[in-house]
């Protein structure tokens, strides 16, 4: 038995997740289906296990969708900012892929995903689809 | 009391549906917010009622999404046809609203339906999302 104390951490690093992760083996004949827009990028619905909520709906490309199968993170690609960006990696609020699917034209795709944190929206909400349409439904963002 | 036989609905009507019709009020300051891309669009996810399923995702735009609202009933653009096209009205395969919903940044769309008949895809399949990525996953549309 070594009394050598375990190394700390990296300062840096974000907290380890109890969430396991499940990368899904990547079929290139799957990949090779799925059609990307003229910008090369493919909606990726994300629903939560379970509940079945809907959490948000971002965009992938060939490298993002490929990474986040590889990783089992959910990686997308910010028409914004130009970037890739995996999901939870600041906030912590990470994704943690359990399926994914395409659809019968492969151009939308559909990951199912444990939801770490606060949720999956930049507001504080759990869901981007916090507002409702209708007589009575406000239009605003709660504060949190 | 009249004996007066009611009169036989016109040959060409699609067969009358069980299913309640619930529209939702067209709020204008709602709809002023929602964001179209550069084709004048909006992903438009539809999610089964109940079962928390996804059905498909097709795309709005103002006009279809202000139908959507008044009628109950999902209407899409279609960007192949460049047509609208009101789900289910060719198949009877409809859908019934019953909650629509947009995202934080306002440019994608939820609505939660009760799937009328064999369900939300052409293939014949419940759902659009029937293939899943992962070794031992087929890629073919099960013969129906």
């Amino acid at each position: 038995m070594s009394d050598t104390k375990p190394l700390a951490p990296p300062r840096d690093a974000p907290p380890a997740s109890a969430i396991d992760v499940t990368p899904i083996e990547v079929v290139e004949e799957q990949l090779a289906l799925v059609k990307y827009d003229a910008a090369g990028l493919v909606p990726a619905i994300i629903q939560e296990e379970g509940t079945g909520r809907i959490l948000m709906m971002a965009w992938m490309n060939e490298d993002s969708l490929r990474k986040s199968l590889e990783t089992g993170r959910t990686w997308f690609w910010s028409r914004s900012r130009q970037e890739y960006w995996c999901k939870g990696e600041t906030s912590g609020d990470r994704q943690f892929i359990r399926e994914g699917a395409y659809d019968c034209d492969a151009d939308v795709l559909l990951f199912t995903v444990v939801q770490e944190g606060k949720g999956a929206c930049h507001t504080g909400e759990y869901s981007c689809f916090f507002r409702k349409f209708g007589a009575g439904e406000s239009t605003a963002t709660p504060d949190h």
